[in-house]
């Protein structure tokens, strides 16, 4: 289990009442000193309030501190909305005794209903003096809304001859295809580091990582990822990619992100498999990753996914109407290290069986050769199970 | 119930053992004389045999004869699969007495297995001296799959002073979200027309038909729309846009094959509602498409649909990823006559009660306004069950 301890940061969850229910549901990270910040939010053209004030509030390259709040999205609630995302932060500010720009606000949960105050006053001041060290697990708790586990991961590098320590909390079941970050994560780490370098190695991060997950199509009004440094770990400034220990740091972002991604995709609603579709030898990496994508959100592909059916012919007829170019007697489809399909054609009874053996394992890799260029994409997904639709024909009620 | 009558069509069904138990599962469409036709095919890049041989022989617009297959889809199926499809025509243009290339053949199944000559040696015989004029429901049950009722739709129309019968049989539950066409859909009629106006008769019916329905977002192998012309109306021949009575054609081919696109979306695997989305107020056409394109194909938004939960804030995360220009404080929402959202705003507890008792209904509109131009669009869809994940991860079991 990891601790989440790292230089400079501390957290804290309590029960706000905002689920209404006797859960977690308010959490705090908080920076001893001002931290510097970078993040990437949903590209989905409906914005919740907490993000457009966090796209705000980034412009400067530091905060110190983030409340999160699950239950309710503060989605699609207009300027109440706005005003009662200013104000919460600005509760925290006051009794964390700093100025309100350096406090972000981060909600996840139903869309369209506004916050209710009276729960941030009442539980704010308790919040605040409750940061503790070793919260963090707590706090990845607090944050939970479908998901049936908290999502960490932790890592420990080296600069020069100091120790580096970074740390990552995340969220999210369901509403998962980011086309920028995913539902909500959080990174902590202890290096010290210009706001640039970190915005730019935190979007090549979730390029591969949190943009490469799939688990129903859909992309959220709430994605957030935050990273936040401390620089009390003592190493020389990261200030450019060029720097000595830069790409360590890089290489350790996006190893963290990657983690916490496969988490979110392994807890997917209903989930039960964690699937790779990785697609070779396409044309070039943007026909890779919309062949792979078109695969993994295909309900046909994920309910065989879930009735470990090795349907291949759905596989293929996804990569078909996915707008990317082939020949349809050239594809090669392996199921882990089983070739199911040469040429186009499907290898028989034997390959059948042993691709079916696969299936049943929690996590495989669905390969698509396309013999058609060079190029090659991942995407990250899950299958589509009975409990999906129960979970979220049942979400609101 | 339709009887499927028209002048000089006959139908017959019979079981022929390709689905290996005792259901009817091989169908014979047969004119007494060579028909005019029209066909558009599956856009999937992947394209089943069947489909392959129909578009090679559909391009003199003439045909007499077609077989189908319920079971086997005769997808990726190479060259053997190509040959079984010639051979399959054939076996029926020799009982038949007719040219091979006025048969074409047509398959529903799994993707990727062969099918089994020996079957159709036994059955074909049969199948070709059972012809009946009374026999088309019955070739509507032949061809069903994962459908639990059959599709027909009749017409009947005066062209100058004589009765014209349009009469149509199609199929489709899974793997819905046609590009060009839908799953299986013959239509047959007397009249007596040209075979270019046919053709562009049809794309146009499809387009506003097969080409606006999503179960899945899956577009099949083997989609078809064809259309066969005896003739034998009496009308004085249709051979332009502009031929007194072509209108009329044209509305009621339009209107058969927007009521068997809405049997097939209302019979969708596990479909309990049938959901119409309307997009208003769009800047084009294709951008009202997209954006309703996208809310029928959301997980989230069917599954909400399948709880009976007024969930609009999926509804506008959905158009929010579609990729369609709007502002988020001007959208309004209604179910039905209820106006849940002004303004991008919930309009409170009553308006979503009222909502609730909408999606009670088998079937209702949902109306998205963006008031941002001028431009329509409705795309038709269902929900999305449990009962739909069972069924695909079962299908092949």
């Amino acid at each position: 289990m990891n601790n989440l301890h790292v230089n400079g940061f501390r957290f804290s969850a309590v029960k706000a009442g905002i689920r209404g229910k006797d859960r977690l549901d308010l959490g705090l990270i908080y920076c001893e000193k001002e931290a510097v910040a970078a993040a990437v939010f949903t590209k989905n053209r409906v914005k919740a309030a907490p993000v457009l004030l966090g796209m705000e509030r980034l412009k400067n390259g530091r905060i110190q501190a983030v409340m999160i709040n699950a239950s309710i999205a503060n989605a699609c609630t207009g300027e109440e909305g706005m005003a009662n995302a200013r104000a919460a932060a600005k509760m925290a500010a006051d009794s964390l005794g700093i100025a309100e720009d350096l406090v972000l606000v981060s909600s996840t949960g139903v869309i369209g209903q506004q916050l209710d105050l009276a729960c941030f006053v009442k539980a704010v001041p308790g919040l605040v003096s409750a940061r503790d060290a070793d919260a963090g697990p707590k706090l990845a708790r607090a944050i939970m809304t479908t998901d049936t586990v908290e999502k960490t991961a932790q890592r420990l590098i080296r600069i020069g001859d100091v120790d580096v320590t970074v740390v990552g909390i995340a969220k999210g079941a369901g509403m998962i295809m980011p086309n920028m970050a995913t539902m909500l994560c959080f990174i902590m780490t202890d290096v010290e580091i210009s706001a640039d370098l970190l915005q730019e190695l935190l979007q090549k991060a979730v390029h591969k990582s949190f943009n490469r997950i799939s688990i129903d199509g859909d992309s959220s009004t709430n994605d957030t990822a935050l990273v936040m440094a401390s620089g009390m770990a003592g190493n020389a400034c990261l200030d450019s990619a060029a720097a000595p220990g830069a790409a360590v740091f890089e290489k350790c972002l996006a190893d963290l992100c990657l983690d916490l991604a496969l988490q979110i995709v392994a807890d997917g609603e209903g989930a039960s498999k964690l699937v790779t579709i990785k697609v070779e030898g396409a044309r070039s990496e943007e026909e890779a990753d919309a062949a792979a994508r078109t695969i993994a959100n295909s309900p046909l592909v994920k309910t065989a996914f879930f009735g470990q059916d090795a349907n291949w012919g759905r596989i293929i007829a996804a990569l078909g109407r996915s707008g990317v170019d082939f020949a349809q007697n050239r594809v090669d489809i392996f199921f882990d290290q089983v070739k199911m399909v040469q040429d186009g054609l499907g290898l028989g009874i034997q390959a059948e069986q042993e691709a079916t053996l696969v299936l049943r394992k929690k996590a495989f890799t669905v390969l698509v050769d396309l013999k058609n260029g060079a190029a090659s994409g991942e995407i990250y997904t899950c299958d589509f199970s009975i409990d999906y639709v129960k979970i979220n024909a049942d979400y609101r009620s």
